[in-house]
């Protein structure tokens, strides 16, 4: 990482997809700034989506940056994973509609990866396909959630199984609005941050394991360096496979275990990147067990995630079967087969298709649990 | 159109969309024969989604065609152009995540338009997308809505307002399933072949004027002729245009006039084609009223609309502002403008974006309704 400040001037990343590529705005003060969201919109009918916990922080700065001879509607759905439903997107689709909106309107996803996931997942679905743009608030949805084009609902029986590949128009990184964020959220967030440097580049995961206390301190360079870095790394590995049908799947490093974990305790019991933390945690020992890793790279891994304020340990009571059930459902499997995205090194994560069932399940039986 | 007769063996259209092309076979005979849907199964899961009106037709003789090899489910839906709701489409997403069914599964959509437009949406967001294959039993589904990859549901505000543009991996067309459709669903489907013909080609729709006769006796020749050139025209449009952003648009002939008679008069009562029969009577004299049209080009849309067996005259107590409510509802509207697709002569449609809302008004007043 070069220690250059990209907090001054707002950096700008491109998600290259061809007709569909679009920008990423990253910086402070970008949210009531008319600037960064004004292009964006496809026609006059605006309609911004966002949270109860988010509106009265954010939604007056958003509103202000749009200008007065535009439709402008809101919509304030309630906050959490656990209202992430077809129920509350149905919501959206009847105001858009009660509103009158046609195919030319534009809506903006004010808020975590909640709000991004399921207003994508409505401009996927409403009259074929309108557009939006991602205003993402949490350090998670900043980094993860708002770039790539994944929009979807939870199911009772799994996560994210209904939704749509649908690119937003742009993405606009307000950092200040991680101020208001709280600790544990920004913990989760920084579960994905630790997640590229895993996956894909040591030197950025060398530089997080020396900036994590900055990051949690919200020391505002820092943050810019590991967003950008983290959008980078994200944007190139979307663009290099959409759909995933490839590479995009090593973005799933620690996702089966997290979940599972998730899914088993119920939405929202573990934030999203705690389940990932653990399971990030869970896939680097797992990769020792296969030779991959040393103990010491392992040892390096759960330091990072426990100095981010992640924890390693499963929860109390999962057992081999409940981890199963669930992985089984997973959207990467093939057939009957379970895929996993283990680590061939630390910064070079690799898709594995046949781990033997009762060596899973040996690991899966002999990892820790919460007390 | 020649004179021969591609009803012996199947005949072959392809629909050129790049990497999602796909092939229209249309012939009889196809359903039982393991020919033409087993390559277009994207893995071992297999679910064919009908609804009760068709399962004890064609479900045992569609289900004969998998191989027992096949991990194969069957889900029966109810019938009819009311239950096109998100709360089927739902119940296709419980099935599939109780089977514990994967990225790699196959939807059969076996039945008319209203199962095509549920199953192919219920594909486009299982999982962010996954395979389905259109097997239309109905002449309205094998003409229009199993081609082209629009897929979606109807909003107690709007028809088709949620949906996805998703293509099938293959359409099948079986015409022995047209013995056993009943009259009035015939007449419904010609309303969409007169509409090809109508928009595109004078000399098919003089074949028609003719051959319309044969088609109601369910001549076998003739209705492969007809579907061929139909899914031919269609193939074409979609080719050029998958998301209608332009001349895709065309095959909206008759359909804003019809969907607010749809709507207005709740869905089901009067089927697809009848409202669209009516529609594009009134969008023929709506031409005239223009001056592009001749009476005696009105003239002839009339006689082939009622020789069809299909509706002229509007509905009973249908107001102007009914008309105009549900009109101004149309996903080809953009911003407040009404977009309507009138005809510059017989086989040449255009669309119009500004007719004078006076001269609408005062057309609608005047139209006929019926007794």
């Amino acid at each position: 990482m070069s220690a250059s400040s990209a907090s001054e001037s707002p950096c700008r990343l491109q998600v290259a997809l061809g007709s569909r590529s679009y920008p990423i705005h990253i910086g402070p003060g970008l949210l009531g700034d008319p600037q960064w969201l004004t292009p964006h919109l496809a026609g006059r009918q605006v309609m911004i989506v966002t949270n109860e916990t988010v509106a009265p922080l954010y939604l007056e700065r958003c509103r202000a940056a749009l200008s007065e001879d535009l439709e402008v509607r809101e919509l304030v759905l309630p906050d959490g994973e656990a209202t992430k439903s077809l129920e509350q997107v149905s919501r959206i689709w009847d105001a858009l509609l009660e509103a009158g909106f046609n195919r030319r309107c534009t809506l903006v996803a004010l808020g975590g990866g909640v709000i991004g996931d399921m207003v994508g997942f409505a401009a996927a679905c409403y009259q074929r396909g309108v557009a939006f743009v991602q205003v993402p608030t949490t350090l998670l949805a900043q980094v993860d959630s708002s770039v790539g084009g994944k929009t979807g609902v939870n199911h009772p029986l799994g996560k994210n199984m209904i939704g749509a590949f649908w690119q937003p128009r742009a993405v606009l990184v307000d950092t200040d609005t991680l101020a208001t964020l709280p600790e544990r959220e920004l913990s989760a967030g920084l579960a994905e941050v630790i997640k590229y440097g895993l996956i894909r580049d040591a030197g950025f995961l060398a530089w997080l394991e020396t900036a994590i206390p900055s990051l949690r301190a919200l020391d505002a360079t820092s943050l810019t360096q590991a967003i950008e870095r983290s959008c980078a790394i994200k944007a190139d590995i979307v663009a290099a496979d959409e759909t995933e049908q490839g590479v995009r799947a090593l973005l799933n490093l620690g996702h089966t275990f997290g979940h599972a974990i998730e899914a088993h305790q119920g939405y929202g019991a573990w934030l999203h990147g705690e389940a990932v933390g653990a399971g990030m945690a869970m896939a680097a020992e797992f990769s020792a067990r296969l030779g991959w890793l040393s103990m010491a790279d392992v040892e390096r891994v759960r330091e990072i995630i426990a100095a981010a304020g992640l924890p390693l340990a499963a929860p109390a009571g999962m057992t081999v079967d409940d981890f199963l059930a669930r992985m089984r459902l997973d959207k990467k499997n093939v057939d009957s087969r379970l895929r996993l995205v283990l680590l061939h090194a630390l910064g070079d994560a690799c898709i594995h298709d046949d781990a033997p069932p009762e060596s899973l399940a040996a690991f899966l039986e002999d990892y820790p649990r919460q007390a």
